[in-house]
């Protein structure tokens, strides 16, 4: 059963993430770590990359959620991710998966597969990506997703059955589901596929959300806010702009500017 | 023979480079990584950056293109590239060489020395670098050039001609040879010196130009069209910004609006 | 004893560096490279990220001045630095470490620690960073400063004496410091703090300030200069921005467009 995001849901765990000011440990891919760290910054938590094997387990057990973004793997990343997300496991701290080009390329495919038994919070990912996990299809052209959103529901719903997490299959509109229930955020705008990385620091967004919050309902709202905060700042950046450049500083702005107490359902 | 390009043809080019929208291999420095990958975005291609070892030759042989810069070389990425392209070239795709400082600094020269047995489609690089890549200079300070790009004209055709390249020397006015047919584009803006990596995504540019590309006048002109689109829309975001702090912003945002139409010779 | 800083001093001290226009061999985290080669450019000075052990010290020697940043310290990459700093210090050029985070987790505090033995020129941190260093706190919550800048100035004092190095503490007041003497910079914004990395480039301008500059005293007002530079075009930027996100090219702009003359004491 899918039912539509509500806005006053939005503002109040906006409101609470952002007095929760939440640590985020961010082992991600190397094109985005600027942005995703201004992202995180602008909406309100607090990023920290800590990258090496020797620190990551120490880190990730003192970090309010992890987030790992398998875009530019490696063994000496992978090895200090699966560091990152045992300690996180053991002190309690959700972490969230972005399986970027999984399905596409081998190796980051299994590793994916290892990561999946870690107990992930939340994974989110286009379609082509949750298709690929969910064991029903190859995956997409690279980064990109060659498969819609809506086509990906029931696989969304399939994996978060299987793995426990929260499931948030983005696109022009995002689903979020906890396998029973499902939520459709159906905000956005097509230029925020235009400007790298903002499917990467949606994924860092959704750990902030989810820091502290371990009922599962409360993290299906969690995820969906975070899906929606960025998706409502996307569409207001993109009004004031005039193509992919000065739509990155408008969204940043945008995220810092957006007032809880303005998301009001009509 | 130095022949000034015509706009007509820039226009064309980037029409049938778009329509293909050709997915771009970068393995390119770590400074630059998100400037490139928006900038191959805002223009019209699509960037992928896969970049461990275990991953470089599978992904180089579906892309369309692969880009290889050695801004910031080091054992393990030097062998992922090795990989890409090889398989580049074992698939028929083209790959581009930015040699950033060779001729400055032994390891990377070195492995200039090697990449340029392995049949570039394309080298682009400032005047010391082409010089130092042709074996008439020991290159420049760092990742500047010292030497204007006319001064190393008959250095690129001479590269041209021992590797089988597209030579571009890129500079005040760029010079794109084939050995005996060269191109001069005259456009540009000197703040383009004063932001970080505007070189480095000329190169990935040039990758998305030359993707489909394989006879040698065609790949002539598809490398003056990456090199002028560049520098028309450098001129355009300079006219709009106070600084190069917002010259970039207007600069993705110039790729993204360039209308083909719009270029035509008077 | 503390003095404010005086605003001619600044200008001199800028149009010296802008002058010189020093290459700075940067050795920073794997987040903030682009921001910093883009602020270092604005002001004037020239970056170079040569990162490879095999090339560290071969460049280092040559450059004018080096920054080790070790926010995102791996074992390869702490190797690069050794290099880099040996190099430096045998060829009587000035180093300069940003010890992120450091005094909060093992690895980075013990290589910081090795690191201090070799003579740096200017330690820039923040408050918990330079306690943590002068062996008089457990350092703070990841990259922040829990501690005020005003509450570190004696350790810095202390640090300074004990390393030779000038130390600067920022925070809402910088604090510089040869431990005789030390001057305040009462400058800045709290959106500096709200954007990726506004520190660690203040460490890379610092040592593009104090290239060429051997002498203690004027050591010390060279790297004030560059505290109050960087605080004063955040003031400037801040006054022109929305929010975070327009902040950044305004603060480049500011940097590209501050003029000597325009800085006078009242």
């Amino acid at each position: 059963m899918t039912k539509p995001i509500r806005l006053e849901v939005v503002g109040t765990e906006l409101a609470r993430m952002r007095q929760a000011a939440p640590l985020v440990h961010v082992l991600t891919n190397e094109v985005v770590g600027e942005f995703t760290a201004n992202v995180l910054l602008a909406v309100g938590a607090a990023p920290a990359m800590i990258v090496a094997e020797e620190e990551a387990a120490e880190f990730a057990a003192i970090a309010s959620a992890v987030l790992i973004n398998v875009g530019t793997l490696y063994p000496a990343r992978y090895a200090a991710m699966l560091r990152a997300v045992d300690a996180a496991v053991s002190a309690g701290k959700p972490w969230v998966l972005d399986p970027v080009a999984v399905g596409f390329l081998r190796y980051r495919t299994d590793a994916a597969q290892v990561l999946l038994t870690k107990r992930p919070a939340v994974i989110r990912g286009n379609a082509s990506e949750i298709l690929a996990l969910a064991g029903l299809s190859q995956g997409g052209r690279g980064v990109d997703s060659t498969a819609s959103s809506h086509s990906a529901v029931t696989a969304a719903e399939s994996l978060a059955e299987q793995t426990g997490a929260i499931v948030a299959v983005t696109g022009a509109t995002d689903y979020i589901t906890s396998g029973t229930e499902t939520i459709a955020v159906p905000f956005g705008h097509p230029i925020l596929t235009k400007v790298v990385g903002t499917g990467c620091a949606l994924s860092a967004v959704t750990a902030a959300f989810v820091a502290g919050v371990s009922d599962q309902a409360a993290r299906l709202s969690a995820v969906a806010a975070a899906c929606a905060v960025m998706a409502l700042c996307g569409e207001q950046a993109a009004k004031q702009s005039q193509g992919p450049g000065s739509f990155q500083p408008s969204f940043l702005d945008a995220l810092s500017l957006l007032d809880p107490a303005s998301l009001r359902d009509v």
